[in-house]
């Protein structure tokens, strides 16, 4: 029996509280002018109360050493084993714009390319063609009807783009068309089991009528196609946990995330002020809350120390608004490190607490990478934070007699 | 592999002797009035210098997050993967009250509850009758036979009974009679796997035995049957550890679970004096100890602050007596956390010490939940503790060239 299949057959519905305050790439490393982390130079004493009274610890999203991406670090905070769910890069791209999927559709990420006159690549990107002139160029490919499969196209950012199929019986063992080089012809699709053969050759087709329609659109005169994927079916955290959960997210695809575990999208705005709102507003209406903050995720991978500061700081402003809805329990993590030093995301372990009547107390005063490691919580993986929430919400029931 | 195979491969016979402290519930949560645990309360310089001078930890007996029962506590503290040996309710509760079983035997939990004139339950627990009258009314059902199948029928608590089943080729694919409301009729016992057609049909024809014997003994004039279990067939620790283990414990429920195991059983008495006392008396003749106080969960159960810290003091008061014997290597540990603001088992990890002449020393002075949290076993899982118990008694050979 997994540990997921366990907590499902031990949970129980309960009138508790439960807020996960995911802060987008938490966990940093020093900025090596000062010898701080981003966490230990911001001023954040309503982050620094909280942790002095909850219990704290350093978890793994993946795997100490692995650098997880954005869909494995959340789908670990939900308590999904984020290897076994892991989503196809279509799927996820198509998640990442906000495109609703249906369940038999096929997504693909796409490329924008060059081709010579011999329909050799010459630029797998197309020069980087600007965010605009690629949404230009996805209308023209938009809408196609191909033996009954409707395709949409649209644009994600620069050369880059999301391909739906959606019809009858698609498959997804195919090959990718992206050649990986320059010098060569982009690749047929071809079918990896037999049962996908007509999903390659409806493929191949589009592919080939893109071609004719982008011929005078030098360099983004060709496509590549690569990375296809049908959306995952996972239970959902109201069957494993019988939680009535709810997103709050300003970007797409953490909300996309959170569809695939089932939660309820609130309407979050644009700011984190807006966010804090949202969740003041739908408080009284769900059990379970994710409230999504991305900012410091870009401050980090921008390798803005004082933005992601910043970020921080603001954060630690809007906690009294949660705080004053008086949550049984706290969760305030994050899917990933992202240490502005490494101008992207990093393996290092990310910072968590967990505040309830029920934690038992570490020595912990300050909310930051140096002080968790003697937390309460000790070391533990991204995939127990949603057990011990549930267990200090009251909301998992004994284990054999 | 599992690790308990690997330590069967390893595991070799030493004269080194192993004393395992078990307090069960041993961990706590602060007292809201103080700001301490049990422990923290507890004059328990013994225990202390114990600490000092062995290694601490804390232990999760079975995930973090979940809260275990006496039966996968003690599995787990004896090296069993708790979850892959889950014992059937019905086999916890003839364990509980020291039934003898044999492994055929078929068991079932019993509620005595109340039926109208139309048969419809109308009190699952038959007004919670007196352990007494309970018992009196297990007289009046127990001992029959039905097609050669002998029929036990032991009172527990209140309105709670065990029934034994013991004969030929007994099944417990079987559907329970408890209808889990007022208002409707027992169910009838179906075979889920037609292997099981002969258990239920006997099992029913008991059941309605039962309703004749029971037809003027309103409020107590019917049952309810569910759990049906036989007893697992473990390993025993002799084959996994070439030990020659005893357990001293005053209740059955410990006494029964250790025999699972293959332990033996002393006469232990009644009281934590009588325990030690059965300690020292059968020291040579053993090599593994597995000594249970109970003390602390009862009070912890019953939210007795108080009552739980005086146990403390008192095992620490008696400790002396252990220390005398001066075993190879001592284990303090517990089953589980059962803090006394929760009134019942916790989900919080358990604090666990090993003192041995090879342990390597950590900073730790007190034996407390905080202090323990730096200890040098860090945070691990209970079923590491027999393994480290056995390499600290120099009873594990080395692994590898």
């Amino acid at each position: 029996m997994s540990n997921l299949e366990l907590i499902k057959e031990l949970s129980l519905t309960s009138p508790g509280k439960i807020v996960m305050l995911v802060i987008d790439g938490l966990g940093g490393l020093p900025n090596p002018a000062t010898g701080k982390t981003e966490l230990e130079t911001a001023r954040i004493p309503n982050l620094d109360n909280l942790a002095a009274g909850g219990i704290c610890g350093l978890a793994d999203p993946v795997a100490p050493g692995i650098t997880p991406g954005s869909a494995p670090g959340h789908l670990a905070l939900f308590g999904y084993d984020p290897i076994a769910c892991n989503i196809g890069r279509g799927i996820l791209e198509a998640i990442g714009i906000g495109l609703e999927l249906q369940s038999g559709d096929v997504a693909a990420r796409g490329n924008f390319c060059t081709v010579d006159s011999s329909g050799l690549v010459t630029d797998r990107r197309a020069g980087r063609i600007a965010t605009e002139k690629c949404a230009e160029l996805c209308k023209l490919l938009d809408g196609m009807s191909i033996d009954g499969v409707q395709i949409s196209v649209r644009p994600v950012r620069e050369h880059r783009f999301v391909v739906v199929f959606r019809g009858e019986n698609l498959q997804t063992e195919l090959t990718e068309s992206d050649p990986q080089q320059t010098g060569l012809a982009p690749k047929q699709i071809t079918a990896i089991h037999a049962i996908a053969n007509g999903t390659a050759n409806i493929i191949n087709r589009f592919i080939s009528q893109a071609k004719k329609i982008l011929s005078n659109y030098h360099p983004a005169n060709m496509i590549l196609l690569r990375g296809f994927a049908k959306k995952p079916q996972f239970q959902t955290m109201q069957e494993i946990y019988k939680l009535k959960p709810v997103a709050i997210a300003v970007y797409p695809m953490y909300r996309g995330l959170a569809k695939l575990v089932g939660m309820a999208i609130a309407e979050a705005g644009t700011t984190l002020e807006d966010e804090f709102a949202a969740l003041a507003q739908n408080y009284p209406k769900y059990d379970f809350f994710f409230l999504h903050v991305k900012w410091t995720d870009s401050a980090g991978e921008d390798g803005d120390f004082d933005r992601k500061v910043k970020v921080l700081e603001q954060v630690d402003a809007a906690l009294p608004g949660l705080l004053a809805l008086a949550p049984d329990v706290i969760v305030v993590a994050g899917d990933h490190s992202t240490p502005a030093v490494l101008k992207g995301h990093g393996w290092q372990p990310v910072p968590v607490l967990i505040h309830g009547r029920y934690c038992r107390p570490d020595g912990v005063k300050k909310f930051s990478e140096m002080a968790f490691i003697s937390g309460g919580l000790g070391r533990l993986a991204s995939t127990q934070i949603m057990p011990l929430a549930m267990a200090n919400a009251l909301k998992l029931a004994k284990f054999g007699a």
